[in-house]
């Protein structure tokens, strides 16, 4: 990952790497057609790996809560209650056993996953979304025109020692855009919760739907379909985030071109190229003069996802 | 259209009317049905729809410039100049022989279709793309924080008396988008260039696939992708845009209040709504509190075209 060169388009492919189907409809079909599909009526909730599905078919290990029909899979309960508790069941016991890696990350958080009429359908542990390939929701903002860029910790397991966003986190269940932009805002930056209702402003969201990588922790290939809502906090110079948890070690104040050339070593999370990426867009940073690959990059950065949302 | 108010995914809806094959596979699928498919090798230039087509075939009108195959026509010629020149004599015969009503609006003006290289693949004059279905590219700009707002000249045949958006102009063939932006802004409103040199600023782009109402002037009906590349210009209590040509009646000073409210009533021609929400999400005037649509308007403002463009 180090030795390369990306260009932004390449930033996005990395990011953005499921096969869409109105351009690559070939690689969609034969991507599909590995997979299994979590539904509720004919609407698709996720998209479950083979290695995931012959686990949710044993019964010792995933419960009777699954109802199979070919690539087609349900989960069972008549209420959200009841769904959120069948899911839970099956996913504590993968964690007790040790299934999968990636549960190792446990959060103890829940995230909501939607109906298609937008209703919460059931509550999932953070850690065990990208299993069933559901939707993530979450709140960012930077900090124009200087950016500050926390540096992970190194001792992190994920991304430990790279560069991240200013601030970020998934949104819980219960939780609303803005109320997790204040909360996460105090958690990682120690920014005043009257700093950011007064100075953070929405900008709109970016939309992609990720594989993950070995750097992402967990198992290769999981399925993350991901919405961001994106806000910028313009700040003064009298405005110091500092660290307030763990996870981050300190916040340097970048330049535009620093943060570029940081940008295009993969020095960073890659999935914040894609927030740093709109955000060069709309400050007038990247235009069509400069890159080439404009117009993609716009349509990229807004990917139309076949999950439902609120 | 003045009796109903529109909400924002509404205005979209109608602006964005072409059936989107990710979401709506079945009325996609339908429609394409209907229509012949304008190629260069496997890749898709244009639709074209079925009265068009049946012009098409007719020599006498036509010419012999066309190649059909089952729902796929190709334009003859070996070169950029060839093939220009071949879709120019059909044109200009439509135009003697009275054959379409949107080429009375005949503008003089060449439009590029691009290859899916990116490379100039013909040029074809601007009224008359939308009969071919191919992609339509433009600058736009909006001054923010109040929005300028001209109201067109109640004499034209095409959106007389609606609002429009500050200074929007095609890219003509062998115009950059910034000199376009350029041009357009002298000749729409008089805003000097050392203005725009110095103060427009690349926000991003907008795509989607627009089916020309009545109103539009000309053939019901009419496919018009469109990419839109939006600048903002900030501007102070000093500068004050005038009308210039014919186009506009004169400008209106609007806050952010009026200017929804002139949307939402479909006061203006219906695709500046596009644009103006576009810049509603950037400026944080629609945010995901306020619009349960955000997400959904998010990724349709950033429609993924099938065409090629530069």
């Amino acid at each position: 990952m180090t030795s390369k060169h990306y260009s932004n388009l390449d930033l996005i492919n990395l990011v953005d790497s499921f096969p869409n189907a109105a351009t690559h409809p070939v690689s969609h079909a034969e991507r599909l057609g590995e997979l299994s599909i979590l539904v509720h009526n004919t609407h698709t909730l996720g998209y479950i790996l083979p290695s995931v599905t012959a686990v949710l078919k044993d019964a010792k290990l995933s419960g009777t809560h699954w109802r199979f029909a070919g690539k087609v899979i349900t989960l069972t309960g008549e209420t959200t209650e009841e769904r959120s508790e069948n899911i839970r069941k099956t996913t504590e016991s993968w964690r007790e056993n040790g299934i999968f890696d990636i549960l190792r990350g446990w959060r103890n958080e829940l995230y909501t996953v939607y109906s298609p009429k937008g209703r919460e359908y059931f509550r999932l542990e953070r850690s065990a979304c990208a299993l069933f390939g559901v939707v993530h929701m979450t709140a960012y903002t930077t900090c124009p025109l200087k950016i500050w860029v926390p540096r992970r910790n190194p001792a992190k397991p994920t991304y430990g020692g790279l560069l991240d966003n200013t601030v970020a986190g998934g949104i819980s269940s219960g939780m609303s855009v803005f109320e997790t932009l204040v909360k996460e805002s105090e958690e990682e930056a120690s920014f005043p919760e009257s700093l950011i209702r007064e100075k953070a402003k929405a900008v709109g969201n970016v939309s992609y739907f990720y594989q993950r990588m070995k750097t992402a922790g967990g198992e290769e290939g999981l399925l993350q379909p991901e919405v961001q809502y994106v806000y910028d906090l313009e700040v003064g110079n009298d405005v110091i985030p500092k660290p307030c948890d763990d996870e981050v070690q300190d916040f340097h104040l970048m330049d535009m071109e620093q943060v570029r050339k940081a940008m295009s070593w993969a020095r960073g999370r890659l999935t914040i190229s894609i927030v740093l990426l709109d955000f060069f867009i709309r400050h007038g940073i990247i235009t069509p003069e400069n890159e080439s690959d404009y117009l993609e990059i716009g349509s990229r950065l807004h990917r139309r996802l076949e999950f439902p949302t609120w």
